[in-house]
């Protein structure tokens, strides 16, 4: 399915995809912070590194186009600082949880949008953030407290479903408003003219199959670790 | 001159330096969080990466070895944590000051003892703890903050007499206790046959110079950031 019409332009889709890498290091970071152990730290810290690749990957690319990474960053700050406030969590297990949920759907959701990047930079995308996220460690660590504690795997089952509809909030709000406008913060920023009923409803249409792709995915991830979606 | 008999058995050396950078990382990460604003995030984002690389690079060297690195970390790991809190500062300008002088002379210190290390271990070190940490970003957030407030100026260069203590400390205690008996934990870590008068009193005129040297680097960084030292 072509959905280049869907693809943000280049640099806006760069300074989202971007803010939202350096928030998923700040959360990593923390998680390392609060790891109840040195080998768990250690293991993270890997994590941490591949976001903060990520991230410095997609500013190269802003700065390759003569981008300001802060300034093309900055639009996205307020909904991506309030979206990790809310998906940060109380505790360790929470915040591994939010880290492999969200980081593996916004992921997924950000290569799928890069096919309609112009020239050969979508490809280039596509490899960085495709990259083994090292999500193994999360797997793991979460595996073996859920295994041991089925209290708190319904506990996480819950915290799981609940994050995915705010991720996909900020997955609806990177697609142009002019293709699928039901996203309040999305419509309210794009120009009227823009916003023709004919052109939504076919954008709608089109979008719908890769949401549901993205919650395909997220299901498995739920699973993998024992967890309902 | 040579150092070699000061420097430490090689998997402790690893060890002390890989926690140390990790530590480095989490006072960066925790920097970035504090930040305020996007430029300075993104900034530092390159030195958190920068010093999360050595950290990455040591722990290779630790797995090449057959090391477990959280095992071979973890006996550095209370005097290490004990220091990151007493440095870690009250605020931002603080914290940037610690990376800045604790991360400079203890990366010098490090690099410095690597003359010692057996094989060809020690210069592949040197060069991993002697790449350009991006530095330069903490310095112009510094020099800027100290630019436009004398106050702030005479707070940090009290904060930068301070740490200049606690740091060394941390670079006395990977002298095996053998040659410098001088700090207490290190001493009451050492073999009692190992504590030779005749030894401690050699190994104390041979670390003083590398001692000085540090000073001198630091007192450096401190008149690079117009603070007195």
């Amino acid at each position: 399915m072509d959905i280049s019409d869907l693809t943000p332009e280049l640099l806006p889709y760069l300074g989202q995809a971007a803010y939202f890498e350096l928030g998923m290091f700040e959360n990593l970071a923390h998680a390392i912070r609060i790891s109840p152990d040195l080998q768990a730290k250690e293991g993270l810290s890997v994590v941490a590194g591949r976001a903060l690749a990520k991230h410095q990957g997609l500013v190269a690319e802003i700065r390759r186009r003569g981008g300001e990474p802060a300034d093309v960053m900055a639009p996205f700050a307020p909904a991506l600082d309030d979206f990790r406030a809310k998906t940060e969590g109380a505790d360790w297990h929470e915040l591994l949880l939010t880290c492999y949920l969200a980081g593996g759907l916004l992921d997924d959701f950000f290569i799928r949008l890069s096919d309609g990047l112009p020239g050969d930079v979508g490809p280039r995308i596509a490899h960085l953030l495709g990259q083994g996220a090292g999500t193994d460690v999360l797997v793991t660590h979460l595996k073996a407290a859920i295994d041991g504690n089925p209290g708190l795997g319904s506990h996480l089952a819950l915290w799981g479903r609940r994050l995915v509809g705010d991720t996909m909030l900020v997955a609806r709000s990177a697609i142009p408003a002019a293709a699928v406008p039901l996203d309040a913060s999305a419509t309210a920023t794009a120009p009227a003219t823009t916003r023709a009923p004919a052109a939504s409803a076919q954008g709608e249409a089109r979008i719908e199959p890769v949401f549901t792709e993205l919650v395909a995915a997220h299901t498995r991830r739920m699973d993998g670790l024992g967890l309902t979606a």
